[in-house]
């Protein structure tokens, strides 16, 4: 079962052309945008050439399947405001080019995918969740983009075309490849990640509440400094982290507001992000209780009030299909010997929503220099050819 | 020379009015809103009233002039957005309280003036540096309002009345009373502080340039997360400054701002104020000097760029004058004995710019709670009759 690299990769720069800037590199395919629908039109076509039955749902999610049960095998093709081409795109072109090698050899049926709204234009990773049932079709129409765009009535761009939803029980797993967005693999100088599993996620929007002051009549020792306060939280967390967290676990107080926010005023306000995530809900958890000490420690120290409060919704680790990840280890250690690794994936992919009704594996190629949600998103493209080929192996090993 | 603190305190109310909110007990009266000029206006006619020369001058600076040479005494009346009833008011009519006692009692002759836009509506005290040289009238008429009203064009309120500039080289001396905006009089019970100066001001604008990424696959050891470099900036402060501050020294981060600015991305970029304010300029030196090392040290063990800038002109320290201080303690233990201080002044005051064309002293009263630029600013009316009385002591005195 053999993928054609010429093949695959002409189809993954025709699909760049959908909204693709020469002068950047980069694409610019948000949900729904016409680009985003005549790509999906494009796909559908593509699909439907390599003997696939092609059927876009009513959220926009493009299918290729293959006839009976199969294997599912694809990803997303909107991307970022500003985003790569490789970013789902890879994924998509990668499933119908081992569909196309999978039927060329009479090998196991493979069906391709192409979600819609990953990158969260409307919802997060909106066409899988409504697909795999974590999200009602109602509940997602209420969705509206930050631009004033309602999921309703964005999606009535595929209405005329649509068909049913495809039914979930027609598949026997589900398999994606991505490119790694972080720089393990680059920096390594591997080629291949089998994703282990996908990270939780938890998040608290914390408020600091201080007293505003003149900065220039208030005395240091009568201050209380809500951006100091912050400070002091940020500069202690790799401290009362020590003993609790993996070289794998992160954080991140990512934004940051402060009131007045102004330079002669001391703070009397701030409110901010801290999001952390890891493998291990345990870890999660006694990361969380750190943080909680860790705010009273603070609020004591400095005679501010400091509230955390969950605005996000949590995110439970996701672990992959042990089965299938056997299989991918096997396939990445034929193609490509000594050359991967078992990584955890730090960030939500289709995959994740798609674990509620099927197995699911993931596999990573590399980003160069980590880059990611940025024009200048890049791949070798020996590298992507190994992904394709690992990915073929995987498929036939899966039977 | 005996003030009337019933007269007194009925102008300082009447004066409240203009712009007063009698919800909030606070003030709006901007530089040159229609309030301030209706308030220039009054006192211009309670100037005349108390026998003195009443003068507006092409900026809307009010005088009240006494004939030949003589002591000037006042404040400004304009107010921030949402301003207290006191800051500027209090020492205005406090100088035509202290006018009108010395005339009363055949005293030395005194002067009263409020001067315009101390707030910064349009400028830094642009009245009082216009008047002293500080600032050509030309340049000021240059400036323009965050609402976009130029100075030029909100000084024709005024211009149908105004007289020429008044020469500042017929005072002997300038006396201004002011609230303190800041917590230490009210603290210690004690009644009025005599400024010995006003600090000096410097400020940065830092630049830290890290590198963003995904908050969920980017490591914490592959990171340079902007904003935990300004975390580690701020918290670092304290212990750099320990051999060099003393508990009058002042800093503050008041203003940052971060890029993205996203809960899920690594900040790469964080721009933040640095402001510190000493009465000491080898002080401001070493301060400079520790901060300047510190964010060298933190670029180092960060991996950000990090370049600091001087937007803001400094201020330097400024002592006011010793002979008039002389009197003025001599006041105060005479008034209210065992119950003041000499201390400097962390804001900036009028009084600053007069000092480049005459003699200058400050007396403060205390502020309830150090609250200022807030609604909720306000001193007690035996607080403000025992300000006033010192005042007129210090004239007298002063001879």
């Amino acid at each position: 079962m053999t993928p054609d690299p010429a093949r695959f990769l002409a189809d993954l720069h025709a699909l760049r052309r959908f909204g693709g800037d020469e002068a950047t590199k980069g694409v610019r395919r948000r949900a729904f945008s016409a680009e985003d629908v005549a790509a999906r039109d494009w796909l559908a076509a593509r699909f439907a050439e390599a003997g696939l039955e092609a059927r876009i749902d009513p959220v926009g999610n493009v299918f290729g399947l293959a006839p009976g049960r199969s294997l599912l095998v694809g990803s997303h093709s909107d991307t970022q405001p500003e985003g790569g081409w490789l970013d789902g795109a890879l994924g998509v072109i990668a499933g119908l080019e081992v569909a196309r090698a999978a039927r060329e050899a009479g090998g196991p049926p493979v069906s391709v995918v192409s979600f819609q709204d990953e990158e969260g234009r409307f919802g997060a990773l909106t066409g899988s969740s409504v697909w795999s049932g974590k999200l009602a079709l109602a509940d997602a129409d209420t969705l509206v983009a930050t631009d004033g765009t309602a999921f309703a009535a964005a999606r009535e761009a595929v209405a005329a075309r649509a068909g049913d939803f495809v039914d979930p029980g027609r598949f026997t797993g589900f398999l994606e490849m991505h490119i790694e967005q972080g720089p393990v693999l680059d920096a390594a100088g591997e080629a291949v990640g089998v994703v282990t599993g996908i990270v939780g996620l938890r998040q608290f929007t914390v408020t600091v509440q201080g007293q505003q002051n003149h900065a220039g009549t208030t005395p240091m020792a009568k201050r209380a400094d809500a951006f100091a306060a912050v400070a002091r939280i940020s500069a202690m967390l790799p401290e009362r982290f020590a003993n609790i967290v993996t070289p794998s676990s992160v954080w991140t107080i990512g934004h940051v507001t402060l009131h007045p926010n102004a330079s002669s005023v001391v703070p009397g306000r701030a409110v901010f992000t801290l999001q952390w995530r890891d493998i291990d809900t345990d870890r999660l958890d006694r990361m969380e209780a750190a943080i909680r000490t860790l705010l009273d420690d603070v609020a004591a120290e400095t005679g501010c009030a400091i509230r955390a409060e969950r605005l996000r919704q949590d995110l439970v680790p996701q672990p992959m299909d042990a089965g299938m990840q056997v299989h991918l280890r096997e396939a990445a250690e034929a193609v490509a010997p000594g050359r991967w690794r078992s990584m955890p994936s730090g960030a939500l992919h289709d995959a994740s929503n798609l674990s509620r009704v099927m197995p699911v594996a993931m596999l990573f190629v590399p980003s160069i220099g980590g880059i990611s949600h940025d024009f200048a998103e890049h791949t070798a493209e020996d590298d992507l050819v190994t992904g394709v080929r690992v990915l073929a192996e995987a498929v036939r090993r899966l039977g």
